[in-house]
Formats: C-alpha cells, structure tokens, sequence
C-alpha cells in the first residue's frame, strides 16, 4: 500500500535513530525546537505556478532530509513499525549529504 | 439525490471502517491528529486561474485521498447511512494506493 | 423589489424545510456545523480578474447551493416572509441535484 | 461641498427610514448584523489594476445599495441632517432595484 | 526645510479649523471615529507597480482630503505651529471639493 | 567595518541631536510615536520584483530620511559611538531636504 | 556530513566570539533585540520565480551576515562544537564587510 502525495507534498519517513550520531549530525534534545531527519519515500508531481505550469519539486525519492518540527501538517501513519509523514516541499530545510 | 462541488472542491465519502486495518495504513485513535482515509465521490470542474483558464484537480471519482481532519471547511451531510465531506483539493495530503 | 449582487455575489433563499428531508439529505442539528441549503435568487455579474476580464459565475438563478453557516458575510433580509442571504459564490461549497 | 471619492471608493447616504417599510425590504433590528441601505452619492474613478488600467465601478450615482453595517472603514459626516459614509464598493453586497 | 514623501506617501497639514464650520461639513467629536480634513502638502512620485512602471498618485498639491484618524502610519511633525503627517494615499477616503 | 545591505534593505545612523533644533523639524518627544531622522549610510541592490528585475531603491547614501519608531526590524549596531539601524526601504517616510 | 539547503534557504555557522570586538561592531547584550553575525556554509539554488526562473541568491559561502535572532525558522544543529542554523535568505540583514 502506497501513499501518492499531491502537487508539492511528499511522503518522509522519520529516521529517529539517527538523533545520537556521533560523529556526525547531533540533533538536541529539546522537544520545541528539534530539528527531524527523514528519508523520503514519495514525492508529489509538483507544485502548480500561477500559469498553470507544473513546479517539479527539487528533492527525489532517497533523499535524507531535514525539517521542523512543528512545519507544515504532518499526517502521521503507521506503515509496518515506521512512521510516515506528509508535508509540502517547502517544510523541508535541506538535503543532508554524507 | 447528488452533490456537483464547485471550482477546486470535491465530495468525499468517510472510510472509517478502515481505520483499523492490520495488513495496511493503521490511523492512530489520538482525536487531533488523526489523518482521514475517505473516496472521492466527486470533484468540482477545477480551480480558476488568475488568467481565467481553469487547472483541473489532480484526484478523480474513486479515488482514496488521505487528509486533515480539520483541514479546510467541512461540510457533513447525511447521505443514506455514510458521512459525506465537501471540502478542496488543496486540503487533501495524497492518494493511497493499493 | 428585487436585489441585483454586485461583482462574484450572490442572492439565496434559504431551504430550512429540507432539513428533515427523510428519503435526501437529512442535515445535522448542531448549531455550529450546520450546512445550508438554499436556492440561488440572482447572480452578480461576475469576479473582476486581475488583468480586467470578469469571470464568470458557474451558480445560476434557480440552483440549489449548499454552504457553511458561517461563511462569508451575511445579509439577512426578510423578503415576505422567507429569508435572503447574500454572500459569495466562493462560499457556496456546491450545487444539489436531484 | 462635496467628497470626490479616490479609487474604489463610494460616498453613501444612508436610507434608515426605509428600515421600517412595511412592503418592501424589512431589516431587522438587532445592531450586530443589520445590512443598511443607501443611496450612492458619488464614485470614485475606479480601482487602478495590477497591469496599471482602471477598473470602472459596478455601481453610479443615485444607486440604491446595501452594505453591512460594520463593512469597511465608514466615515461619517454630517451633510446638512443626513448622515454620509465613505467605503470600498467592495463592502457593497448589492443594488436594491424596485 | 521640506519632507519629500517616497514611493506612495503623501504630507498632510492637518486643518482642525475646519471641523466646527457650520455651513460645509461638521465633523462630529468622538475621538474614535472622526475623520480628519487636511491639505496635501507634498506627494510621493507614486506606486510601484509589479511590472515595474510607477503609478502616479491621483491627489495633488493643495487638495484638501478626508482621511481616517487612525488609518495608516502617521508621522507627527511639528512645522512652525501646524501639525503634519505622512500616510499613503491609499489611507486618503476622497477629495473635498468646495 | 561596513555593512552591505541586502535587496531592499538600507542602513542608517540616528540623527536624534536634530530632535530638538529650532527653526526646523521638532520631534515631539512621547516614546510611542516619535518619528526619527537618520541619514542613510548603505543602500541595498534593490527589491527583486516577481518577474526578475531589480528595482533600484529612491533614496541614496547621504539622504536625511524620516521613519517610524516601530517599523520594520531594526538592528541596533554601536559603530564607535553611533546607533546604527537596517530596515527596508518601505520603512522609511520620506527624504528630508534643508 | 553536509546540509544542502533547499530553494532560498543559507546554512549559517554563528559567530559569537565576535559580539565583544571592540574595534569593530559591538552587539549589545539584550536578548530580544541582538543581531547574530555568522559565516555562510552554504547557499540553496535560489527562489523559485512565479513565471518559473529561479532568482540566484545574494550572498555567498564565505559571506559574513547579520540577522534578527528571531526571524525566520531556525534549524540548531551541533556540527562538531558549531551551532549550525539554517534560514531564508531573507531573514539576512546585510553583509559585514572588513
């Protein structure tokens, strides 16, 4: 079962676990400004500009990605033991790269 | 006796009985933020563009959008023995799939 | 005595007899959800885009229009002894058939 | 003396006396949401559009409009013993013809 | 000294003594409510438009106006004994004309 | 040290000494509406208009200009023993000329 | 690990050993008005233009900024012994040049 996002939204996956890393990113413990990594699992068509041209969204299916906490509306599912979330392109800070 | 939304809205009919499917989306009882699985039953002739052309809607009859449960205007109505939701596109978060 | 709407407005009869409609549509008895159901009396002209055209309706004199008790700006007049709503097009949620 | 009305802008002599006809219009007396009738006085040149053109207003002199009563910024002047008031044709809901 | 107004602004002498003469327009007392005559003494060279063209104002030097007391931002300078404000033209209701 | 402000963003140095001159400008002294006089020290590019383009700002490097207490974000840099301030230009009411 | 911001969004690195150099900008110490100086890490692809083209950012990797402590959407995040913060070009002042 598949969740098809419309125009700019796309569908993340949280990645919890990766808060405690090491080496790399720590993200704070603090529950009002945490800053959550996900991977996204689908993105929408693109957001449709005043014309009526479609916007093609910037991130891909893969990508790791940072966004606020309390940004957008998040739909929170459960799909086996993951959460997954809904929200709009524009939620999102950043790609994170290794 | 039928509902024809206008512009950017579209009929949905509740799916509540499959709030709790095992094998698929499991929806959270949480009242406030529980995300609404529902079928479209119809779909306005699209959204106006500031040029005048008219963008018609991305979702079609049948279709099994996800969305808000306080996003946009609701409107309940009582159709035989299933609730009936008019509200836009815009309010919907995606289509699921099979 | 007649009221002609300006610009997207339109002028409404509301149908509250049809609210305990067995065999339609049975609108709920909560106060603060409540939709309406009317019948359009007139239709202004149209929506003035912004490069000048006007735009317009898709509702007309004779249609049956369901919208939200709280939407838009509301005039309540007594016309005989049936009440008359004026309000914009954008407010009507979509046209009952029969 | 007279009130050249800028842009969108119409100069409104209210009609209070017609509140009470018996045959006509009846406009209730609560103060919360009582549309109040008037006679256009004078217009302004029109709304200046994006594009920099000039929108012509729907309504001319001597119209008789109905507006809420809270709708728009109103200025009340003292013409002789009638009241005046200046708003948007915007906050104008419609022209009352006989 | 001179204060040249940017963009859309416009200098306002304010004339109270205008606001008790019998035979034009007496303006009531009622702090809340009262608007304000006054006369342009300085305008802008006009709004921007989106398209990047400047949209020239439609008061001049001289006009008396009527504006709102508490539309828009106004500055209170003191100029000799006169009392002068700053305000776009958009807060400006008409043009008094005798 | 200099800061260079960004698109529509000027900076600009306190002149509160003229607050008390004379024969020009007094500025009333209550806290809650007091304009302030500055002379503007950087101008910015310009403001990026919807289709590209780049609109040079009205006032330049050297202008007396007059502004709202509260407008806009002021930051408040001590350069030696000066305030310094960067709003945009919209903030600001006019050029003062001698 | 690197953080690729999306649109107009800058990854800024604080700076806050310099709010006290004495030679240069000395930032006051209050809390609800200090102005943050900071280092851009990197820089998104640009706005997104409603005709479609994308406007190329001001500023550049390297550039020092300044910027209101609350505006936009902070992401903090600890990159080695760094706070890390992510925002729109937009919420940036200017640019601190030597």
């Amino acid at each position: 079962m598949n969740i098809r996002p419309l125009h700019d939204r796309v569908v993340i996956r949280r990645m919890e676990e990766e808060r405690k890393s090491a080496g790399g990113i720590v993200l704070p413990d603090s529950a009002t400004e945490k800053p959550i990594l996900g991977e996204v699992l689908a993105v929408g068509p693109g957001k449709m500009l005043d014309n009526g041209e479609v916007r093609k969204l910037q991130v891909k299916v893969g990508d790791k990605v940072l966004f606020g906490k309390y940004a957008g509306t998040e739909v929170k599912l459960a799909l086996g033991d993951k959460e997954v979330l809904v929200m709009r392109e524009d939620d999102l800070m950043g790609i994170v790269e290794d």
